[in-house]
């Protein structure tokens, strides 16, 4: 009793609140410092990530255990007959069912199940690494069978769920792990149909994985990728709460093009509520994918074909790339051959939609940029930031844009481009320090398993002042390039590319840069004219290997100058009243940015496909799921 | 210098990152403390809340004023003759046209000066309340214009920004604030057009500054509301991450209906890109306000001013109320006229429609709910949360309920119905502990002027214990509920109706109640299915005074019932296959809540209609600016 031992330590094994298990993580790390775990009864939760099964020989039963599960009598009895100890197993099954048939998804766990009353298995040894998410490593879980009542096709395939009570010991010294569990009860097992289980094929690369954005966080990658983005996200509220911004949610829907230049998604009613069964059509015509996006996979994956049988690598690997070809060609036949036989029907141009009987009465948009809306609150409440969804249907395949991607957005009153590039560029550093600081045990996974230069960069990153270059001086560099061809030859007043950013900051200076002053036909209306009338005040943030993470700039305050831009760029006055009211009453320099939020999980993380980094990705034929 | 004076405290008047001034909050919560401010020189922003102007007769001039404006020469010095007073005064109104008339947006004030140059202005004192956001209170600034040069309709209108460096000083003992700024140098001034500023007319009611989404959070009220949405969106961050859940972004473009029964917006570029003049035609259309919405806005007003006559209240009110509605039914007589000059197109009925040639190359949808993707992650990773934008297209009129609204969601695996509970329970409360921590200002503010007894109410919720009634037992007490005569007839098995929920918890019990196990027909498909085959595990939290906060549920783990669920529902089974692959592979008993933010944002706020707490409020007719 506490009163008679007032020393000892009080337990630090506390469960998960809102559940009674206790997470792998807590056990594990409190296992390093070795705080006397061993010993104690938990309950824990979570997914086989990979088991393995050691037949045993029969024992002498122990006189009365208590870990026996209620009916079941225990196995290797010496002294009963073969058929008494059958028939002394029969409730043992029974039990089975009872507790797990009901859970059990898949007949054919069932029918096992009631296979094994007749013939029961002997008895086993079960060793499963279970993951419940908290953190990469997972922990060893022992089932004796003969003293739990499960069975190997139950329990050990990978993705099985499985919910157990058990003692904390040591294991033998031979193994890596410092702590396992010895279980004493199932609670629950979540049974997996092996054959249609996209993770019983071991290591699926990552594009094979987007194919189940449902299940592809069961793998170790995309469980760090989301702890990473969660923990980025907690960053950015932190950051922007303690230098004194509000946060503010900006409309997603919109009838205002914060652009000119952006091709956007329209929100409509008009089309009408499909009935339930029609709604599906889209949905069964081969998984909701173009004709246009299958032919884009073939390519894809014929090269890699190509690349693997170049390579002379793995064959396995080869297989099923060849095999994940023939499918695809396959699926490519059959949607064309549904595409030709369906009536070919458009919808009516737009000016002959009458959008008043629309939901909003008027053509209405998915927000491409919230930075406009944010400037209102910037305008009469200092420092303000948003975070959220932003759109863009840009039919291109790529790995740094998809359709639907979160983006932070920040403004503030008072402020100028230095500024806001002061801003971005301490808001980008907090992120990098945070990520080493807080996601430590993820970062040495990615470090070994997927990239190995990510932490140095992080650290590299987090500390190094970054070089500000203007346009004009970034133009120069460019043009002395003369080791680089270009695809687009560059002169002053033309868009940077990709392939102008990456020699910037990938091969000359080989760290992140900020570029400022843009001739004003590359950027937006709304940006601050300069006084040489040519170029504007924005910036742009570029990273090596990533390209522009963060775009920002000190907006137009001035009215009539505000004015004169709009006509320039041809816009609609109207759809802008609003926004020039801020300059028409109690305007005020203001300066701000957008971080493309799911490019810093993609830099965070070594990954280069953003598709790997978004839970579900929406892009060019894919919102199925 | 500070060696010679080590026991100086140092000065805590930090301007804030980004800009170069103090906010207003750093100064007024100084001062109360009395740490010495006076004295400082500061630089401040802000906009005008209120001004009044004290001429001031003609004062001997200091010999040699620091505080000078370059060129300006004093104003009052008797022995120089007016004719010398006026040339002398010529580059000084020369400094204000360069200084400030390249911000001054109207004609009209660069007009006025002009003219000020033939007549200066006799010299006065302004004294301007000046807001920032950072608090409710507003700083006094005094400002000389004989020794700073401005004049009064530039610098006195509601809505004017400036930014201005001066000294903090004590001042007159009978004002009731501690400390003022005594103007040293105007560095900005932002005009306002006043004709035009909706906030010229003094306390516009909430209603009518719906009108204006830009401009309305210069209000205290909507300030109030803005700082208290961001804390209480910091708060559930931090009461998740805290208890161990990991962020995740689910998509708002979807393909899965997860209701089944709501009605939905539909995301499409098949309308076609307008070209940019066009875009606007519906917004030049009356504000893109749909006839619907004007006549009901009508009704609406009609009944104000009759309330208003009846009461025989303020006069003013009743003038103002009187031009209002006479301005809609103008508008309304626009609109009509117009919309019958409209040829009356439609869309095609969208089984003509070919969803294959759409951007997903199927039916996409904004997202009513993102608790089915959640499930997955929770599947995998054990606690996770969701916070982004949710879609009804609802047209009723509601104070509740609008089209885009945001929602926190939350889902626990290894987690049953009674955990849900709790943990909704427990965020409620941490959201009202914080609100009333953080926000102390702000909760005085809204009980002096909005509701007295919202701050009661938080203190109640925060610490009282929630009862907790199945479905049949809320039916029994309405039942019972001779005293009321209910416009639905309540027998087992009908939804509970606002009037319902209002008895329940305004009436009978007066404190939030959680209703649980409804009957499964007035719930989603999902919901777990209890062991009398009747209810379900759902449960909602209902407020006083605000209804329904919380809906959650533990969801349904076992593939055979949910598979039967999806054919009851007559839902296309295609559509949820991979929400089938949750329960087919590694199944696990989870459960989960959403709670309606801006509800919450409402019932800590007092104020009674989400259209007031929400930034760019969309509903039915409404998404301009």
């Amino acid at each position: 009793m506490e009163s008679q031992e007032p020393n000892v330590t009080k337990s630090p094994l506390m469960p998960l609140m809102y559940s009674n298990r206790v997470p792998v993580k807590t056990i594990l790390e409190g296992s390093d410092a070795d705080t006397g775990f061993i010993g104690m009864t938990v309950v824990v939760g979570g997914w086989v990530r990979s088991s393995k099964e050691v037949r045993k020989e029969p024992v002498p039963p122990p006189s009365s255990s208590p870990q026996m599960a209620a009916g079941a009598a225990p196995l290797g009895t010496k002294d009963v007959s073969c058929v008494e100890i059958l028939q002394s197993r029969i409730p043992f099954f029974r039990t089975i069912i009872r507790v797990l048939g009901g859970s059990a998804s898949s007949p054919a766990v069932r029918q096992k199940l009631e296979s094994l009353i007749a013939k029961p298995p002997p008895p086993s040894t079960f060793f499963l690494q279970i993951n419940d998410g908290s953190s990469v490593s997972s922990l060893k879980v022992v089932i004796d069978s003969a003293i739990v009542p499960v069975f190997a096709g139950q329990i050990l395939p990978t993705g099985t769920c499985v919910l157990a009570q058990g003692v904390l010991e040591k294991p033998s010294a031979d193994e890596k792990q410092t702590i396992e569990l010895k279980v004493e009860k199932i609670l629950h097992v979540g049974t997996v149909e092996q054959d249609k289980y996209p993770l019983s094929r071991k290591r699926l690369p990552l594009d094979s994985l987007r194919d189940y954005p449902h299940i592809r966080p069961r793998t170790t990658t995309v469980a760090s990728v989301t702890r990473i983005r969660s923990s980025l996200d907690f960053a950015t509220h932190t950051f922007f709460q303690n230098h004194g911004f509000l946060h503010v949610q900006v409309p997603i829907i919109t009838a205002t093009d914060p652009e000119g230049f952006s091709e956007k998604f329209q929100v409509t009613t008009l089309l009408g509520e499909p009935s339930k069964k029609e709604s599906s059509i889209g949905v069964s015509d081969a998984d909701g994918v173009s004709l246009e996006t299958i032919k884009a996979a073939i390519k894809e994956k014929s090269s890699l074909v190509e690349q693997l049988e170049r390579t002379d690598s793995n064959r396995e690997a080869l297989a099923a790339a060849l095999q994940d070809l023939r499918k695809t060609n396959e699926l490519a036949k059959q949607v064309e051959t549904r595409e030709k036989s369906k009536p070919v029907t458009a919808v009516k141009p737009d000016h002959l939609v009458n959008f008043n009987a629309d939901f909003f009465g008027q053509q209405s948009y998915l927000t491409v940029s919230g930075r406009l809306h944010l400037e209102s609150y910037a305008c009469a409440l200092g420092h303000v930031y948003s975070f959220g969804p932003r759109f863009q249907a840009k039919k291109t395949e790529s790995t740094k844009h998809v359709a639907e991607m979160w983006t932070v957005e920040a403004e503030m009153a008072f402020s100028q481009l230095e500024d806001a590039m002061k801003c971005a560029e301490d808001y980008f550093k907090f992120l990098c320090r945070w990520i080493l600081d807080k996601c430590s045990d993820d970062m040495e996974f990615i470090s070994k398993r997927i990239n190995k230069t990510v932490t140095h960069r992080l650290e590299y990153m987090a500390s190094s002042s970054y070089d500000k270059i203007s346009y004009r001086e970034s133009v120069e560099i460019l043009r002395k390039a003369t080791d680089k061809a270009f695809e687009t030859q560059l002169q002053w007043g033309v868009p940077l590319t990709d392939e102008h950013l990456s020699y910037l900051v990938d091969d000359h200076y080989k760290r992140p840069v900020i570029i400022y002053d843009y001739p004003k036909a590359v950027k937006p209306f709304y940006v601050r004219l300069n006084d040489d009338g040519k170029t504007v005040a924005a910036f742009e943030m570029v990273i090596p290997q990533i390209g522009t993470v963060v775009t920002g700039s000190q907006n137009e305050e001035r009215f009539d100058i505000l004015n004169t831009r709009i006509k320039e760029f041809d816009l609609s006055k109207d759809q802008y009243e609003w926004y020039l009211d801020l300059r028409r009453h109690g305007t005020v320099e203001h300066s701000g940015f957008s971080l493309g939020f799911d490019l810093m999980v993609l830099l965070s993380t070594g990954l280069t496909d953003v598709r790997d980094v978004i839970p579900f990705t929406r892009s060019h034929g894919k919102a199925n799921s």
